[in-house]
């Protein structure tokens, strides 16, 4: 099997595109039709819900893009149920060709570290969850990322570790100046250090890191320091990332980059951009021109237009 | 209904210890008896087990100790139907009074952090998962804390914020110094002044700290930094914490910090300690006499003696 990294370059060159979609169900937002009819749905009945509505996203930008990243948070918040579905929409996604990067910024120390990556990293068979990476959160240091680094290489999959996030909180402690830089480049520093012994053929290793749009300075500044590490761009959209914003993000070929848009995409039927042109009836029809005005933007404005 | 930090305070007292059991089920560390029986057991099996395991530590230590703590890596690894049984065994501890902290080190921003808060914390009928406090992390700084703390506060609920974590690695990110004081220090600042704003009439806050009992020095320190604050102490015993090492997290009326004992109590009939003394077969009297040794430990060499 091929690596993650050489699966994610793969796709990207299939597509041509860096469009991943998120999943990030929240029931008050659901177009009108899919929503639970009872008036106090159970847990049941809204994650039967999340279901059709993600397995309806699934079926537009399967053809279009090349990833998605389901949102755990959505999905825990409905407990078991919840959980049930959120393995169903991951098969759904894989039947689909998608490449699943599993949102939950989980982390741990050593062995339970290493129980969270053996559940969700990896093929199914493999895995539980059967995710192709996951987002991992670096507080807890070097010795809870690599439970997680090496599992992922044993079973092609990859991380995502948090570098600098795209909330305005983020500063709080990624801003902190240690030893001459912000607390962010000490994370990347062993995040390019990790990703460069995992690079696979097309120069990328298994190990990326979360870069926020909205930090586009960063983006610079991450990219010329990173040379092997995949980057997962939050931010885009509804968060106030433009194409321009997150063109650093990218190498001189367009490569090494994916930018996340999940409500700007999954909710276009709500937007004012696309409510009047479709509705919330033909809210697929949104979530398709959602996703093409995104492609279309990154090609204009980004490397990735080379793709 | 009480603050968590009052019924915190209170099940301490009334048990006249600070013991808080971990519950880290390991398929491989289950006593024989306990174990699925099928050579390559499927996850509903191991998932089965896992409940069983667990309910036979609660029916040991719910009459002597005021907390336990389920890890969530272990039934997550086990996929949809291990976090159910994850849901089983938090009912269950509550059926039989106990304090349940739900270890998930989780956290996302603004509206996502919001929906893991809206689903871990608060009581049954509030929350699907329905634990009286969870573990956060905090590199994604306050404004992924915050939604947190106002559902924990909404709902007499309490989280535990990573500070200075037990682990060796730990020191890459937390021990960096900036500003003139750790990073652990700027986070220990946001906590204790949020605890300090939610204190309740035994004077902590909703908002605890995890610090490790492998750094007995930093103990000292953000006891003297956080006098609002509950301390989650994980670390004790198999990590290497000793009782004398934890002395620091109480205040001087023996209050303000739970130890947390996984390993130690929950395979106890593994240990050299207690193998030859009951063996697999008796190993809900291995789990109680740890229970009860730790007790003693922590009553004879540490001010929750006064308890």
């Amino acid at each position: 099997m091929l690596s993650f990294a050489d699966r994610l370059d793969a796709a990207v060159r299939r597509c041509h595109n860096p469009v991943l979609v998120g999943l990030d169900p929240r029931a008050e937002s659901l177009p009108e039709g899919l929503r639970p009819s009872s008036e106090r749905p159970t847990v049941g009945e809204t994650s039967a819900a999340f279901g059709r509505f993600c397995r309806g996203v699934i079926d537009v930008v399967a053809p279009l893009v090349p990833a998605v990243k389901p949102q755990a948070a959505f999905f825990e918040q409905l407990g078991p149920s919840g959980m049930m579905v959120l393995a169903e929409v991951i098969e759904y996604a894989h039947e689909n060709g998608l490449v699943v990067i599993l949102d939950g910024k989980r982390n741990d120390i050593g062995s339970t570290a290493a129980a969270y990556a053996d559940g969700m990293l990896g093929a199914d068979g493999q895995s539980v969850w059967g995710a192709d990476a996951a987002t991992v959160s670096p507080y807890l240091g070097d010795d809870s990322l690599k439970p997680f680094i090496d599992v992922a290489v044993r079973r092609s999959a990859g991380i995502f570790v948090l570098v600098k996030t795209s909330n305005p909180g983020g500063k709080m402690l990624q801003d902190l100046v240690a030893d001459g830089r912000p607390l962010y480049r000490h994370v990347a520093e062993y995040v390019e250090a990790s990703a460069a012994e995992t690079a696979g053929s097309c120069g990328y290793g298994a190990v990326g890191a979360v870069v926020g749009a909205t930090y586009p300075a960063q983006l610079v500044e991450l990219r010329a320091a990173m040379p092997h590490t995949w980057f997962l761009v939050p931010g885009f959209g509804s968060q106030g990332g433009t194409a321009k914003d997150v063109a650093a993000a990218f190498d001189s070929q367009g490569r090494g980059a994916i930018v996340n848009n999940s409500r700007g995409i999954i909710f276009a039927h709500a937007s004012k951009r696309y409510a009047e042109r479709f509705g919330a009836a033909r809210w697929q029809e949104a979530v398709e021109a959602a996703t093409q005005d995104m492609i279309a933007q990154l090609r204009d404005e980004t490397p990735a237009g080379q793709l």
